[in-house]
């Protein structure tokens, strides 16, 4: 499905000529992400993901490329880009830029429990912590104003009572904006199949080609928004023991300051917002040539208003 | 035996604080080695080794730490150091300079075959390349002027016949220089127990602590003398065979130049002179509290006697 530039084994094959990672063995087109054109390769030294960049801009790139190495460096289980032997992580395959990344071990877990929130909220903690000295800055592109030229696209295709709840939303997230809020380089993008488990333990994150800079709190709400709900075919409400498994674990490594106990109910809607936006704009407004199933809005959409109308919702104890 | 400053383990986990690798869950001192104090170091997230350096010029620490990061990145199985959260690589602990590396898997081979040459010397090869962009520069500190040095401070004890073997060998070797030949950071001390393989496959190169910028033929002629005796007990001769095979697979992917042919058989010399004359030197004036049982200098002054006086040694066909 996501293979948008092919390439054939004889072409990888010389490409790795300007890496250090040994010989090809085998090359496999990987079906999963809508966004790039990857490849599980495999050569005499080890497993890589190969990919081809598809939509994001070529300035774009060095962030995400220089903050997965940074991150790899300090320990923390994301993917670590390969450098060529001009030693550069990006290059070009047929005509796309391109780069080789390790492949990390590791299945995701569809659903998830008390244990693996906990190990999730303490990789989040330590992956901030490493994220402090990252020096490079890419203001989130999901964040307001994409939300607001979004909006703009997507609001013909909505009813009424759905204008309203987005308009509202609009509205109620440009009152806060939490310049003061511990900030540096987020995933964004957390997701159960963006993160790798291994004997009960997280051994990978991936994919941070929607990372940028933002209040390090909109991680946790985007994944409290994912690996904590109630049940995620029929419940959106966030379960209570998950969620401070999640948080709980986190604040044992990075503290919570006070602000962010206030933030926490608007950044939970901030990234509902987010993600009904963007799966409404895939659905109606697909990129051409983009045959991936697109993602339900609709759940996005209930969290959104679930979160809004909650008189309460779980944080730290 | 080489735990000369110990850590326990309220004393890791604290220091660990400053690191993202998750919590500590076993420390365990390495007995091999004879210069720094090492430990296996287990946290929730994955495997380390924690090296105190007890002997190194600390002026020359980034040079090892920054090469063994260069090449991780890529993609040569080097250790790759763990930088904290100040970003740095190198860090101290109970005095000491130290720095956390992340544990290889696989395992030294006494015994190497056709096949584990052919490993090695691709690896070497993928190394010397990669090494390429690597900016930093620091004269090989067992070379020329050290050997003269040691060679000084050890001729009191050798008898006769074996101080003439030196001179003539130090005498020799002054008269190559070989300033045209390839060159960058070389391992230098690539013994077998210095490789690891893991299903055959070479999985990992490690103690990089007297690396230096030379000849990249260098490396080659430590790993000969090393890994293609007939019979390490008992004939120091090359093996044909295996020393083809580790010379045949580094020059698939890095041919060697013409000026190289001439110079191996001097540097097989300077490689066996190098290591007769530091076993010399730790044999006869060992450093005060170090008990380790010094390797026999003998093998080392018949390899040197043997390569001197061969009218042929193999070469790449």
């Amino acid at each position: 499905m996501s293979v948008y530039t092919p390439v054939s084994e004889s072409q990888l094959a010389e490409w790795l000529r300007n890496y250090s990672v040994g010989a090809l063995r085998a090359l496999e087109p990987v079906q999963a992400g809508i966004e790039n054109t990857n490849y599980f390769v495999t050569t005499t030294q080890g497993r890589y993901v190969l990919t081809l960049f598809e939509r994001l801009p070529a300035e774009e790139l060095p962030f995400y490329l220089n903050l997965m190495a940074h991150l790899a460096r300090h320990g923390v289980p994301s993917p670590a880009p390969i450098a060529d032997l001009s030693d550069q992580y990006l290059s070009r395959l047929n005509g796309k830029p391109a780069a080789l990344v390790t492949r990390l071990a590791g299945k995701s877990v569809e659903r998830p429990g008390t244990r693996e929130c906990a190990e999730l909220g303490a990789l989040l903690a330590r992956m901030h912590l490493a994220g402090r000295s990252y020096p490079a800055y890419l203001e989130n592109p999901r964040g307001p104003k994409w939300w607001r030229a979004a909006a703009r696209a997507v609001r013909e295709f909505l009813d009424a009572e759905a204008v309203a709840l987005l308009d509202e939303e609009l509205r109620f997230q440009s009152l806060y904006r939490f310049p003061d809020l511990p900030r540096g380089p987020v995933h964004a993008d957390l997701f159960r199949d963006n993160a790798l488990f291994d004997h009960g333990r997280i051994s990978g994150v991936i994919d941070f080609y929607f990372a940028g800079t933002d209040c390090l709190l909109l991680d946790l709400a985007v994944c409290a928004n994912d690996w904590c709900l109630v049940d995620p075919a029929r419940d959106c409400g966030l379960d209570q023991t998950r969620t401070q498994a999640l948080l709980g674990a986190y604040a044992a490594l990075r503290p919570f300051v006070a602000l962010e106990r206030g933030a926490w109910p608007v950044l939970l809607r901030a990234a509902a917002l987010r993600f009904w936006l963007s799966r409404l704009y895939d659905l109606h407004l697909p990129r051409p040539g983009v045959l991936v199933h697109a993602h339900d809005p609709g759940q996005f959409r209930d969290i959104l208003a679930r979160r809004a109308g909650a008189a309460e919702l779980p944080w730290v104890t």
